[in-house]
């Protein structure tokens, strides 16, 4: 199926022109990306909460120490909310109020399972290495039991989401096309600045590959 | 004062050496972006949208569209969370267990208050431009009164308040400092490309000098 069925929740009431249920849109915005945005309640509190996550098919994965608030919480099953964005650039209008930002993000209701199978553990770390560097899993010392034992890993299902997008340039009212302001669209990345080798690293161990030209 | 008081709600439990209340370094966190995520409940599911800010002293402005079910929500004084966060490197350990980001992040809880004085407002309207982009509001059309109308602004008070921050290179365990595996951080930036001006843009318009040399 090429797209998610938008819910009552999910179906996007502000700027529908903006939204998406699109599969591949949706998998290509978190793709993108490896820091999410969670939210959850604690207490009648909403708390969001900047984490790492990683995908494999419709199966959100996160992961954290099991003394974690947020994780603890939500192994217990209660609602949660995951956003991903991404900002890919400032829109400059001729108006203060036509400023805007383009941008990518994509929503996740859902309730997230605790995942207590090893080897779904072991085989969700690799996702979350993977995602954010792929080739990384191969280079490194893998997980010992005692250390999959100190990690929560807890899984989202990827069933109740929507995207939204804004892309190109400003749209201006016709009368402020006249005035003599620069107008156009300031575009952002996310560019890798050179490796820092760790200080204990020796002298002779190569750049890997998937460093040298590192993007997303 | 220097720092905020941490409260019950939010003093860091987890690895609370990344933790800190001082203000000059919320200040920086939340100066050096301009998106954030605002968490709030509905019909209690929790829902994590991302939103341009600007903050004057101990107020984070919040904008919109009225009919923005997220700003609805807000100004009926309900618990919001506001998160800001930055992603500076990952952080390449020796084993997979002690891979890491390097991040800055700034979590915000509170109520918020409607703005309905029009000067406020239009003072909340320069302090999101200036907030993006120094220098812009004096270029720009200012909003008219039906603009003004048409945006509804919330301030939210910076008064429970408290950050996280990881810096610095991967910490491994000592046996593995041995594997041949490269180790370190790599940074990660956001950078301004070159800007595209709009296509009706007239051709003698300057590039205004707050364009030109872009960061954050």
């Amino acid at each position: 199926m090429s797209e998610f069925t938008p819910t009552e929740r999910t179906q996007v009431k502000r700027l529908p022109k903006r939204a998406t249920y699109d599969r591949e849109t949706v998998y290509g915005i978190l793709d993108s990306g490896f820091v999410c945005h969670v939210g959850f309640n604690a207490d009648g509190q909403p708390y969001v909460i900047p984490t790492n996550y990683g995908r494999a098919g419709d199966t959100l994965y996160l992961h954290g120490s099991p003394a974690s608030r947020m994780l603890r919480t939500l192994s217990g099953g209660v609602p949660v909310c995951v956003t991903v964005t991404h900002v890919d650039g400032l829109v400059l209008a001729r108006s203060a109020f036509h400023h805007s930002v383009n941008y990518r993000s994509v929503v996740i209701l859902g309730t997230a399972r605790l995942v207590e199978d090893p080897a779904e553990k072991m085989e969700a770390m690799r996702i979350f290495t993977e995602h954010v560097l792929k080739g990384r899993w191969n280079d490194i010392r893998q997980p010992s039991e005692q250390e999959l034992k100190g990690t929560m890993v807890l899984a989202l299902p990827l069933e109740e989401v929507s995207a939204k997008l804004r892309t190109g340039g400003p749209v201006d009212d016709e009368a402020d096309y006249a005035l003599p302001v620069w107008a156009g669209v300031l575009p952002l990345e996310t560019v890798a600045q050179p490796p820092q080798p760790d200080p204990r690293l020796k002298s002779d161990t190569p750049l890997p590959a998937y460093l040298k030209n590192y993007s997303r």
